[in-house]
């Protein structure tokens, strides 16, 4: 087993534009950095947090219109994916996600000792239909999906969930136009991060929505104490702020909008993206020198190569001034 | 299943004086406040966290005297165990703790799919010699023990981890007179907990000291980003400020030694404690109706039942003032 290896963290980020890991180029909201002072006391350090997370479960509950009781809370969405996974997913189990996409899924499923298999997707980034596998004990389901900031239609996603448990991944679907939070039902999750649009991805923190009977038998599976009091506070106040997320989605968004335009231009073959990165192929150069080139020159996007698809680059939308920059080394490097 | 239930956490701590869960009631260093506080910036918010927590590792291993690379970082010392957990024991398997000790070790092999048994302590709470499981996938060991308060010896340990993988769990050890880390090898394992001498229970934060190589397995198992950038702000300033943690035990030795008398002088049998809390038994008295009573007058203890051994008090050693209150509603109820 080989374990999942993120993309890279430079110890020292001097000169360095990091369009690799979509990390938020904002500031998260200014509240979180006020509720993170006044949670910063030796009674909240010292005692337990609260195992359930309520202030952060009826927040989210209020802004997203679903039950508390429908929320689990989760150090980093990838901690939701594990309690998922070892809730639902036997050791020798199948665990299923499309490709090419996130390709921790695969990981999950060797350190459960589950089988793992991969379902191209068509062409245009869709579901085949119908799905050849008849029955898995999961399903991941990235929606947008990564590498190609791609979304599929709610009927096809309907259709999944009747094969089984599907988890739907929704880490980036602040930035897309419409979310599947209408779609969780007794066989279909959503589990949402912090990460990306709400620009904490220091502070680890994700959530799971899924029916209430479910998410009781979740909580048998998550540590007592998954989430540290700092991160529940800044979550709160983050997620409370949904006039700060909407102006810096906002600018993400026009500003990949102009990023996509900008490399359509250069020659690439761009995928129309619903995510803050954005997945892009050249018909007659090579991508991974260009990565290399980037590299050298200060900017770190992410070279991706998937088996039996093939590979290209991904670079996440950063600032204006960023992307700029990028666009000019990258035009530099092309001619 | 039943899930892990851990002591109870109050909504409201107006009025309680909480012994329950072993938290220090002393602050943590002030080196965390300024720690945190210095962390707290929008590039340390925005990005992803260093996955391995060099910057820590290093405070620990000069402070502790290890190599760096022996040391994993853990978002609690629960994580720790699940992450150990998951990469020693398949399903089916079979992990080993003794009783009476930390219930959690049955839940984490239950969440597992893997066997539990336990091995009674002997009446003074040592190990039996020899002995009586030949081989199992993984014993926990915690070292001092809960709710006892009691260690084993080195040579005891030593024996144990003849026969298969160790985990000694030193959760407590600050509050003992000697630990185990040299006994690290290829089998044993060590954990420790940043909750308890620490103060920091409220930013979950542990660490696995093991061989470089079972490190190196370990990390396959465990998220990439497991521990947040304010968490581990918080736990390297703690780590380095071991003036600061002589005195906080010190100060909880001395009152546990004085808990530890008046307990006795209420004509409970009270087992020496090497933690910071203390397990005591009344010959002729219900300890339930004890807990109750305590319970209705804000004093939060705990209340333990062990099949096959039976039942008994435990008492976080509290502040000077914490005790004297718990021991005057104490003396009343018994009076």
């Amino acid at each position: 087993m080989a374990g999942y290896v993120p993309g890279e963290q430079p110890r020292s980020f001097d000169g360095i534009t990091k369009l690799n890991t979509n990390e938020s180029p904002y500031a998260p909201s200014p509240r979180v950095f006020d509720a993170v002072k006044a949670a910063l006391t030796s009674d909240t350090l010292r005692r337990y947090p609260d195992p359930s997370g309520l202030g952060f479960r009826k927040a989210a509950g209020n802004v997203l219109g679903v039950d508390p009781d429908s929320i689990l809370i989760g150090n980093g969405s990838d901690d939701l994916l594990t309690i998922i996974t070892r809730a639902f997913v036997p050791e020798g189990g199948l665990i299923v996600s499309p490709t090419p996409s996130y390709i921790l899924y695969r990981n999950l499923a060797e350190i459960q000792g589950a089988r793992f298999e991969s379902v191209p997707f068509n062409a245009d980034w869709q579901l085949p239909d119908p799905w050849p596998i008849d029955r898995a004990d999961l399903t991941f389901l990235p929606n947008p999906n990564s590498p190609s900031g791609t979304v599929v239609p709610h009927a096809a996603i309907r259709k999944l969930a009747e094969r089984g448990p599907l988890v739907l991944d929704e880490a980036y679907v602040d930035f897309a136009d419409a979310d599947g939070l209408k779609l969780v039902g007794k066989s279909l999750m959503v589990t949402r991060s912090l990460s990306k649009s709400y620009a904490l991805a220091g502070i680890r923190f994700g959530f799971a929505v899924a029916d209430p009977a479910v998410i009781r038998e979740l909580l048998k599976v998550k540590d007592s104490y998954n989430c540290d009091a700092l991160s529940l506070a800044a979550a709160t106040a983050a997620i409370e702020d949904q006039e700060y997320l909407k102006q810096t989605v906002e600018s993400i968004r026009a500003t990949r909008t102009r990023l996509t335009e900008s490399l359509t231009g250069l020659g690439f073959a761009v995928t129309p993206s619903h995510a803050n990165f954005v997945w892009f192929r050249h018909a007659n150069r090579e991508h991974k020198p260009i990565y290399d080139e980037l590299k050298n020159r200060g900017v770190l996007i992410r070279y991706m190569n998937y088996p039996g698809y093939g590979d290209g680059l991904r670079v996440s939308v950063g600032t204006d001034a960023e992307i700029d920059l990028f666009l000019k080394q990258l035009m530099d490097i092309l001619s």
